[in-house]
């Protein structure tokens, strides 16, 4: 591996086999070639002109599109997809996060529909006399998602009606009893964005990243059964770590790289010093020019 | 003006009035459509074909290339072109700083020909008890370009044949009086690109940005001439005349606009705070789709 390795693998995705969808003139996400025929032959929600679906109009506000979809999503459900990743958790509908979202739809749908996916993901580092140390986490061995892998401090998906900053907070004493007081001063301070694809899902997820600078007698510990355990790494082996394996989860690794070299980690003259950093922020032009 | 506002004016270019050029099947730079005429016309060096021009391929060397540019570049010269702004200075011709150059042509040439130039950009801060501040000088009065404005704390073009550090090293010496063992410890942090037109010339170009923390005890003063003085303000003072102003020269803005985001001063709720981070890294996709 190497991080550009570790970009690659998140932007992965084969756009030529997905096709956008809209509601009104605002693109929502992208139907996989292979799904959205299945869309189109259960319900009356899709159609398709010019090389993308529609949603159809007469849905004309936010709730409405929300509850028919919904009901929708509840039968491919009843017929075995989304697995055991249901949550009745709302995520927005919004190509940008702080716009009105266009409608609200299940976490575990939202791959399915090529829905962009927000959340904080923060690194907790300390400033100790012997250098830079990160606060590492193993996820749980329970999750259904990526179980044991490393992770970044903490991180979480982003549901609808909460800000960034708010919903790191409750993340932050979830998943590592950090207190209010201290959450309060992480710093957003940079983005990640990829388009990952995993069979007829797919990823377009922008990651807002956080710093938050811990105190050397502060230890995170597991407040709700997501992480395993926590260790306090220097900066160097999680460098390393990520540079030669894929023990973090896929996306934490972009998170981690862009700590890197905000932290001046990376050498300027390093032949891959503007490819790792534009790589990071991955833009989001599709062969048919839609972008 | 507003954040985005500066990647606005930095990003003004008509990139449907511009053509790539080519050397062998490398794109190297643009001619603007009233430009390539006078060009074609009056050598054999260019030839159009598929909406793109090519440096003619028996130059088949970088030496052979900037031989021959070169003598066409001096009866430009002689007939008025580039005004004061001729330096003799060489700057690689390269899409990307870290691959063999190309060529090299002469720096006053490069915006005409729509070639990438480089350059180490750099924020020295100091971390005072009442917060961080900035070393802000404002150019010299008798400078070619951008006489009186503002500028980042050391910054400079990116000649052939030197490293993006070591060139930063010596700018350090030359305009700021930064000892080496001080410029040294300055981190490659981010970079800003952008697409700025004058008329006929096209600046598609990319900054690396450096931050250097300096000792408070430490007062850089202008070594060359090119500086006319220094002055330390609390960051909040920066942040407002970049939002407020354009007192500092156009591109210094992005720069200091990417340490503000570094460095927190950004809330990750602010609606603008993506298209900000990502208007920094502008990309270069031309309405013919060659990226």
């Amino acid at each position: 591996m190497s991080f550009l390795d570790h970009i690659k693998r998140c932007n992965n995705a084969r756009l030529d086999e997905f096709e956008p969808w809209f509601i009104g003139a605002e693109r929502a996400g992208f139907l996989h070639r292979d799904f959205a025929p299945v869309v189109a032959a259960r319900t009356k929600l899709f159609t398709r002109r010019a090389a993308a679906w529609h949603l159809d109009p007469a849905l004309a506000t936010p709730d409405k599109r929300t509850a028919a979809v919904r009901g929708f999503l509840l039968e491919l459900r009843a017929d075995g997809y989304f697995k055991g990743l249901w949550r009745e958790e709302a995520y927005p509908v919004s190509w940008e996060f702080t716009r009105a979202p266009l409608m609200a739809m299940e976490r575990a749908a939202v791959p399915w529909f090529g829905v962009r996916a927000f959340g904080p993901h923060m690194t907790g580092y300390v400033r100790r006399q012997d250098g830079l140390h990160i606060w590492v986490p193993r996820r749980s061995y329970s999750k259904p998602t990526f179980p044991g892998q490393l992770d970044n401090t903490v991180a979480g998906g982003q549901p609808a009606g909460i800000g960034l900053h708010d919903n790191l907070i409750k993340e932050c004493a979830e998943e590592a009893a950090i207190p209010q007081a201290l959450a309060v001063q992480a710093k957003a301070v940079s983005f990640v964005s990829y388009l990952n694809q995993s069979d007829m899902q797919l990823k377009p997820d922008l990651m807002t990243c956080f710093d938050l600078e811990l105190p050397e007698d502060f230890t995170p510990y597991a407040n709700d059964g997501e992480v395993d355990s926590f260790e306090l790494w220097p900066v160097r082996r999680v460098f390393e770590t990520v540079r030669d394996t894929t023990e973090f989860k896929y996306n934490c690794n972009l998170v981690l790289i862009d700590f890197f070299v905000r932290h001046g980690l990376l050498s300027a003259d390093d032949p891959q010093f503007a490819a790792i950093v534009s790589g990071l922020k991955m833009m989001y032009t599709l062969p048919n020019g839609i972008g």
